[in-house]
């Protein structure tokens, strides 16, 4: 079922590009070491043994290109499970080009992207699920998606494809024992417990279906609209939020991570404002709840800071329908609350969806980031269970859950066994699908050519 | 004389910021193996043999961060000679940070900029010139900055200056023997001899300033300005020029070096366009030779390019005093070649300092860069002697140059030998600065600090 693996010897630089004291050039495939043992002066790579270090030269003719280290893997004991190579070598973007030419000229290959992880994959070395998360665990900036990749990449997501398929196939087994003996007319499984197997799996995807929620949260962040009308303190508030992100983005020298500008990270999920542009530069304009363009950008979002006056404004007035019907969560917020005028504040206590702050004193602001994380209906303890938070997986979890429920419908139905065994193995297949037991080239071009070259 | 080491061991991130598959952290120091095996999982590091490389777990408590690979080197046998570790993890911007954090509870500190090379430098792995050229090696884009950094990275100035030393040495021994037996008015040395001595080392001394130009054109840069009247066609040469590199620069994915913008590389060396905005946006502003902003930009310049338009211009009337009084390198254009004036192309066949082109037809344009090239009078022939691109080393040979021609003129008047010893001592010093045997804290700081952290 898997494609076969072009036997070429692969080349790419693995770590990142840019000014940095050392960089890493990596090779995969059968020739790796003979290939650097050609431009390598120093000793004879191809006699050293597996897992060590070599100082020498990278040459071109006489010129040296480099001092270099290469360090040495044999098959089966790689990444890729192939013969590797690794060279640090000076950071300097000519050595670096001028080292892969010359792997090139001696018969390696240009790696296309994520092509080391690929062959990893079809090599064995992981399934498709941990070859997915090798992309997420690079891409993770926060504790949460970092220990959600690490579990899927230490299989996590496998382990427990693995407890189902082995139910599936026993709930399987104990039907087409039936079928074998169908003329005696026996029933092998008592269908009041294969109902109930099916009711627990369901109840085990539902609860991964919900980690979903999580999952993706935390790897694309979660759009957030502020409206409200003009001087109620949108902006004021947008930066009291930013200003505190961009002081603690920074820590240790060298690994400061980017600050993504109108992003927050509140206990590792990254809120994403939405439009602040207009937030910005709407001190002219009319802006309000009820204008079409408020509408468009409060369906855009998954979280809406509906802001309110507690000075000027006057909270009777409020129409919360045309935010309630939107069926997204929301939370209304009375700023000013350092010159509240005390009627507002009477209507705001009886509101049990809102908060009273002072953006402009910083006043419950960690209040607000609190309600922010609640309103968004995430169960965090992502530790207890599996979380998934790639689409590809979702999508055909929901396929699975819905094969189960036919299979379910059918027991209840007193349907044949065999249609019921035919379902299941569609939701086998499915589950196949998600560790790459059961793959295309396609889907595996599809998966690996959004990893960068290197990988 | 050279400062006492501080023993603590150091960690960095050696690896490029950024995104990348795979990151490298750097430890060095006494307790490096000690350190990492305190957080590792796997097997037990202390153990293990030198050049030698292990996989297993980073492990904050029971959280895993990160699988890795870990490479031993000891005692001698590293880059800073200290006991070492590398540390290849996932190139994401959270695990490098923990992983750093984690190392710094276990006793490792972060390094400072070019701690690692000045370790490397103190323990004796190379001399100051050498660790100078690591960080032009690492800066290094073109072929011919690379070769001089790496020739003086294998020690090509060191050479130098030691064959320049031991010549001073027999020099001052010689000298040095007549003073012993001053008494007796011997005269060891033939001072014909030693003034011929002299001569040749000034001479090698004049190729290395010479040298100079090419190293500091190829590290810096060689800044040129367009100069002309409106209309002349300023800015479409300026295109013609960029955009041919702008098509240039790629080469192989992954390594491409930035396109810096408005400057060219023309045989390896750097040529930056100065006040190119003036040039993009003066399409209605008064500007010709003779305003004195356009003198201004003719200072700052290492080559002049002054257009004429052979179309509507009329050369017979060029003063070219304005620009031969700033003794400059220039060329004078002819553009507009396609559509030229005959007597305009008569003039300018009778000057040799000229050439004809057509920026528009791109005619001619290679013929002006080969003359660029040839107009900075740089000797490119640098595969034949040590080239210099750092100024600490050219103004301290500039100091060399002075104490021997101070050598020369004492011995022509017959000055007494003991003055003559001790000049010769002053430029043995100044070699023993230039290779870092003779050093301070503030000048390695100085030096050091210009590295990044990692290096």
């Amino acid at each position: 079922m898997l494609p076969k693996l072009e036997l070429n010897t692969i080349v790419a630089l693995a770590s990142a590009q840019g000014s940095g004291a050392i960089s890493l050039i990596r090779l995969s495939g059968k020739d790796s070491i003979e290939i650097i043992n050609k431009i390598f002066k120093g000793k004879d790579l191809t006699k050293q043994k597996p897992n060590t270090i070599h100082f020498g030269f990278i040459k071109e003719e006489n010129e040296v290109i480099d001092e270099v280290l290469v360090s040495i893997f044999k098959a089966p004991n790689s990444f890729t499970k192939e013969n590797s190579v690794e060279i640090t070598c000076h950071g300097s973007s000519y050595i670096i080009q001028k080292i892969i030419e010359l792997l090139i000229k001696q018969g390696a290959r240009l790696a296309a992207p994520g092509e080391f992880t690929k062959r990893a994959f079809i090599n064995g070395r992981f399934d498709l699920t941990q070859a997915e998360a090798i992309a997420d665990l690079i891409a993770s900036d926060t504790q949460i998606s970092h220990n959600i990749a690490m579990n899927n990449l230490r299989g996590g997501i496998s382990k427990k494809i693995n407890e189902f398929r082995n139910q599936l196939i026993n709930f399987a087994s104990l039907l087409e024992l039936e079928l074998d003996f169908s003329e005696e007319d026996v029933e092998f499984a008592d269908r009041n417990q294969l109902i109930n197997i099916i009711n627990e799996l369901t109840k085990e995807i539902k609860t991964i279906l919900d980690g979903f929620k999580l999952g993706n949260a935390v790897k694309k962040g979660v759009p957030v609209v502020i409206v409200g009308k003009p001087n109620v303190g949108k902006s004021t508030l947008l930066n009291v939020l930013l200003n505190e992100e961009r002081a603690i983005v920074s820590d240790i020298p060298g690994t400061t991570r980017d600050f993504i500008e109108d992003q927050i990270n509140i206990e590792g999920i990254n809120f994403r404002f939405v439009d602040t542009a207009g937030i910005r530069k709407a001190k002219d304009k009319i802006e309000a709840i009820g204008i079409d363009r408020t509408f468009e950008k409060m369906k855009k979002a998954s979280l809406i800071l509906y802001l309110l006056d507690l000075e000027n404004g006057n909270a009777q007035n409020i129409n919360l329908e045309q935010i309630t019907n939107l069926n997204i969560p929301y939370i209304i917020i009375g700023n000013k609350l350092d010159k509240a005028n005390v009627d507002n504040i009477k209507y705001f206590n009886k509101n049990k969806d809102s908060l009273l702050i002072s953006a402009y004193k910083n006043q419950n602001i960690d209040k607000l980031k609190k309600l922010m994380i609640k309103k968004l209906g995430i169960n965090q303890n992502y530790e207890s269970h599996t979380i998934i938070s790639n689409a590809r997986h979702y999508d055909i979890f929901i396929k699975i859950n819905q094969s189960l429920n036919e299979v379910l419908s059918n027991l209840k139905q007193n349907i044949t066994s065999e249609l019921i065994v035919s379902d299941i193995r569609i939701a086998l297949n499915y589950l196949g699908e998600i560790t790459g037991e059961i793959t295309t080239d396609d889907l595996l071009d599809n998966i690996f050519s959004k990893f960068c070259i290197g990988k």
